[in-house]
């Protein structure tokens, strides 16, 4: 009962922040959305900081267990694993109308430069992440399916960060283009054969 | 005179604003840091949400300037003018600890879901750097630099979008590494003939 009411305050915070950002979010609001009572919030969190940075690792391991399920799909080859990872986060922004864009990407921009705790952890989810496309990387490479010439570590690195400048622009553009753009130029262009 | 404190106002603005994001950057702190009474704010500016569309510009400008600068230095060839616009901004970055990022793209993320003005303004902005980008790959294309092959428009949204990712990264980074992956394999690989 108690791992509920704290996962419900990060899922329901980490809707909000994704949306509104971390300043801009009241604790309040959180706690009137998940419906709990204020007293929670501190029974579980020390401060609106120590709830961001949990509010990270909530949504890091939605990404990286997401990327799990993909990368153990047998129907499909290495490749296609990881472009059907990237396809599955282009149809959820579809149906959402391209809202809040990722919380890491977000979290970054708004608290890389004024917050040191915020800013060492980002930065740690973000190398999780590119190891996490590497991962899929490595295995399409040994089967053959990617070029030896082609540094993984920097490829991961750049689908990364390409992904997320994606995302802001799909945010402003409310339109899925950015996203098939780099779609299409990674997985067409860049990795092909 | 007038006009200078109007600059000044959004000058020092836009650096706060770059650093500390919209919401969290207070009028009183934009006004002391420029020495200039808050009677001048609402002399220039309706709003605070005036202020903010207005600052697009003034960073807009900045960013399309300098590109104009660019395009124009005859001493290298296009896909070079291009390639050393984006250095330019790569060193500055490297100056000053990777600091702020940029800030049409820190405005969409924290903006793009909450003030439609913002939204709409800061999606037409995207699509001046996307055109000016593409203006630079326009002659390169016709001068035989790119292949033919390219869909320079197509390839002008991506490198915006991906350059806007790369500037996330570094900002949590603390480092060039996301910049220079960013300028290695738009240039040496992707638009490499």
């Amino acid at each position: 009962m108690k791992r509920n009411t704290k996962e419900l305050i990060l899922e329901k915070g980490s809707e909000i922040v994704r949306l509104k950002g971390f300043h801009h979010t009241g604790i309040q609001e959180i706690l009137n959305t998940a419906g709990v009572p204020k007293g929670s919030f501190y029974f579980y969190f020390k401060s609106k900081e120590d709830f961001g940075l949990q509010l990270i690792d909530h949504y890091s391991n939605f990404f990286l267990g997401n990327a799990d399920v993909f990368i153990k799909d047998e129907n499909f080859s290495y490749l296609n694993r990881l472009r059907r990872f990237f396809d599955f986060f282009l149809n959820y922004f579809e149906t959402t109308n391209y809202k809040g864009g990722c919380t890491i990407g977000n979290l970054a921009q708004e608290l890389g430069d004024i917050n040191v705790r915020f800013r060492v952890k980002l930065n740690e989810i973000f190398e999780k992440m590119k190891n996490k496309v590497e991962t899929f990387l490595h295995h399409a490479q040994n089967e053959n399916e990617i070029s030896k010439d082609i540094d993984i570590s920097i490829a991961s690195d750049f689908i990364i960060n390409s992904w997320e400048g994606a995302l802001i622009r799909s945010k402003v553009a409310k339109s899925s283009e950015p996203l098939r753009i780099f779609d299409k130029l990674i997985f067409e262009h860049y990795l092909k054969k």
